[in-house]
């Protein structure tokens, strides 16, 4: 032992950096071992690494997103477009929820959306109908849908019509309000109201005229060129919004209405740098949903939160949700709120993450860490972790600062499990009560106990009857 | 002597790589040392770098640089808006040039503009013309002008009115029209003359109407969000012209003009990545011509290339132009082309280097490497190379991938005659002979020469009388 001690040390730490800290302030020549504890700590978890027919099925997961192709081929409404929407149900962001565990953010949104059908006048009468049971919730994701943060879709409301062509089904998300005072983060006031009432009679009539023109547009094509130009189309679609303008705006110009309205639709997308988001994430969705139901595949194909709830699905676990509690996201928040302010993580846009794109292609969008926190190098990182992950890389989102290596795509949950590294979220921060809005940004990840669930689930459900964890 | 060679090598190698990697594969220790010989060997330049009055003529420049607000103000036309422009005159990129010693492009863009003006209905009229002795011609940095390669403006085309507003002085440009067959690579055929017709008579007139209504346009601010998006403002003009229409579409949809000529203003405008640069051309000639004439500074407010010669001009030595045979440009060639075809470096454009934009801001746009070559990699390092023969760093122009570091600004003649480093320029490369066109993109330097007889100038009329460089 005192030979141990007598002799010059040479360290080797794991984990916790502190340690290191200490030995390097004493000159002590110490190699710092970036490691987690993996998530689960179970034999089985190996076997399952190692299985052909597990790798087999997430091959073919990774083959349909790869020649997934998300055209936008109109506008439509939620009524006429969506299977199975009826004028009393309400979708939502997240794994499914009831009104009395919803946070309040999701709340406002439903009751704004109540009174935008004009089912209720008053955010009073519009609660009423929901304690009355007159109110049915279901989540976007059961109706091939996405909506960002509370996500609330309604019978009126405009619809993004995104095929994934290669596949032939079909996905939707409503369009962007913009910044501010809106119903994705909760507000329901008379101006919220009044500009969705402005969408869906005068905004949405121009788009799908102006669409019908141009003819199908390629989502896949657009959102590669905005990755070459500083977005990860998640929280930052600044290069997206502007590519998508820039292709519609000639056939919007010839149409036979009033310039003024075709003004207003312009100028409209103009100011809103978030325009292209609800496309972004249609896009995903459809890409995604022709990748599951893939049995034995261990890949993610929905991550999704409802502002209480954190849920995330298998491709080879059929339409099950794995969920746990949401966290709070970590981020930079508008002059005069704090954390303390903040709805927990909320909305369907972590979709974007689950196609290879958000926090995934942060390395695409060094410029979004003004409005998320931390740095370039930062960002970098977050997307060179994501490939420890993931199953494949994209081979259509490339990210030009990692020399145009195609972004982390298809998270596995078994290389989870065995890394211990989660998922990176980036996303808007809600206030915690209804009616208030948006008061940050930041990052996120979802709860530990999402793939824990996943796992007991998939390994139930895809074997091997292997030996049991260790006590 | 048996001693130094008896014990261990620790080897600094200096300059040429080739002796480091051979002792590298011997396993012996070394430095590699960047290093290159000095372009100027003479001690006076010590001197000079070290004397009080000419680093405050350099801050002079540097400080108007950087409150430089080049400001859009409308279109006009040539004959209208440029001092001392008449109906004979042709102005031309580069330093001044006759016509006997222009290049094939030039030469074809001349004869092309004549034609424009209905001086001569055809080539070879054109060319009595000129022969005759009935055409003068002038660089358009003499009538606070820029225009990208042959750079020809004649007395009807429209230009953009870009006044910096710090300090009163007007920069214009002429409108950009696309690649292929186009004037400014030196085709004359009858499509690019109606076209450049069509620019007169319908597109001129519409951006006039509408940035009258839109009011003034910021193109610094415009600019910088650009170099946020993957541009450099030179040779990737993606950004920049997406975010330009995008501000400008609303105003263009309510004119009272036919709906179907709106329409093609606009697709013109989208359906050509370049139509910013001659917009960011004009802002840097505007900020760099307010910093001219100040009296000692031997930072470069002018480089240009007629294609013929490469010219610089200094801030210190008035309107002197240093020229010298211009280089040929390294990189892409579209198919069918070769080095074998090329003209040499050609066009005002590199005004955007010398504003701290196009190859200085590279590190901003990884994905220009497609277009001119090399990898993101080696964008870092160019950008970060001119660091070296700067004076500044932009206030305003930001570089993400360099954690938001100013991009490098203001040329030092006297740190590029220390370093042996030259300015990098990314540029379009034009077939040599008349009325072909564009060939390919690549990377260039200004030759040594330019730097060495500027150095001569400078040093005549800055002085010292130090003593005479060492034989």
């Amino acid at each position: 032992m005192s030979r141990l001690f007598g002799q010059e040390l040479r360290v080797i730490n794991m984990g916790l950096e502190s340690f290191a800290l200490n030995l390097e302030r004493e000159s002590v020549p110490v190699l710092q071992v970036d490691w987690k504890p993996p998530l689960i700590d179970d034999p089985r978890l190996i076997d399952l690494m190692q299985r052909a027919d597990i790798a087999e099925a997430n091959a073919e997961v990774v083959r349909r997103v790869q020649q997934g192709r998300p055209i936008l081929q109109g506008v439509s409404t939620a009524g006429e477009a969506i299977p199975g929407m009826d004028k009393h149900l309400i979708l939502h962001a997240g794994p499914p929820i009831e009104w009395k565990r919803m946070c309040g953010p999701m709340r406002g949104a439903i009751l704004g959306g109540l009174m935008l059908e004009k089912l209720a006048a008053t955010p009073q009468e519009a609660e009423s109908l929901i304690t009355g049971g007159e109110v049915k919730f279901a989540p976007c994701h059961h109706h091939a849908a996405v909506g960002p943060m509370a996500g609330v879709i309604t019978w009126s409301m405009p619809v993004w019509v995104v095929e994934n062509t290669a596949f032939g089904n079909r996905a939707y998300a409503g369009f962007n309000e913009g910044l501010g005072k809106v119903l994705r983060y909760g507000s329901f006031s008379p101006e919220v109201i009044e500009r969705l009432r402005w969408m869906t009679q005068e905004l949405a009539p121009l788009l799908q005229a102006a669409l019908e023109r141009h003819g199908l547009l390629d989502l896949r094509n657009l959102i590669a060129q905005a990755l070459q130009m500083g977005d990860e189309c998640h929280n930052r679609n600044k290069a997206a919004t502007s590519l998508f303008l820039r292709e519609l705006a000639p056939d919007l110009a010839v149409l036979p209405a009033e310039r003024e309205q075709i003004a207003r639709a312009l100028a409209f997308m103009a100011g809103n740098d978030h325009w292209f988001l609800n496309l972004s994430m249609a896009a995903s969705k459809s890409v995604l949903d022709a990748a599951a139901n893939v049995e034995g595949s261990s890949a993610l194909v929905t991550m999704a939160r409802n502002g209480t709830d954190f849920g995330i699905r298998l491709s080879g676990c059929g339409d099950a949700w794995f969920v746990a509690p949401a966290n709070f996201v970590e981020g930079l928040y508008f002059p005069g709120y704090s954390a303390a302010d903040a709805a927990p993580d909320l909305g369907d846009s972590a979709i974007t993450e689950t196609a290879g794109l958000g926090g995934f292609a942060m390395a695409a969008a060094p410029a979004i860490t003004l409005f998320v926190g931390g740095s370039p190098a930062q960002a970098q990182q977050y997307s060179q972790k994501m490939y420890e992950i993931t199953l494949a890389e994209s081979e259509v989102y490339r990210i030009p600062s990692l020399d145009f290596r195609g972004s982390p795509l298809l998270i596995d949950l078994l290389k989870v499990c065995k890394t211990g590294i989660r998922p990176i979220i980036n996303t808007g921060i809600a206030h915690k009560e209804a009616g208030v809005g948006q008061i940050g940004a930041g990052l996120v990840h979802p709860p530990d106990g999402c793939f824990q669930n996943a796992w007991k689930a998939f390994v139930q459900r895809t074997g091997p009857k292997g030996p049991k964890p260790q006590p």
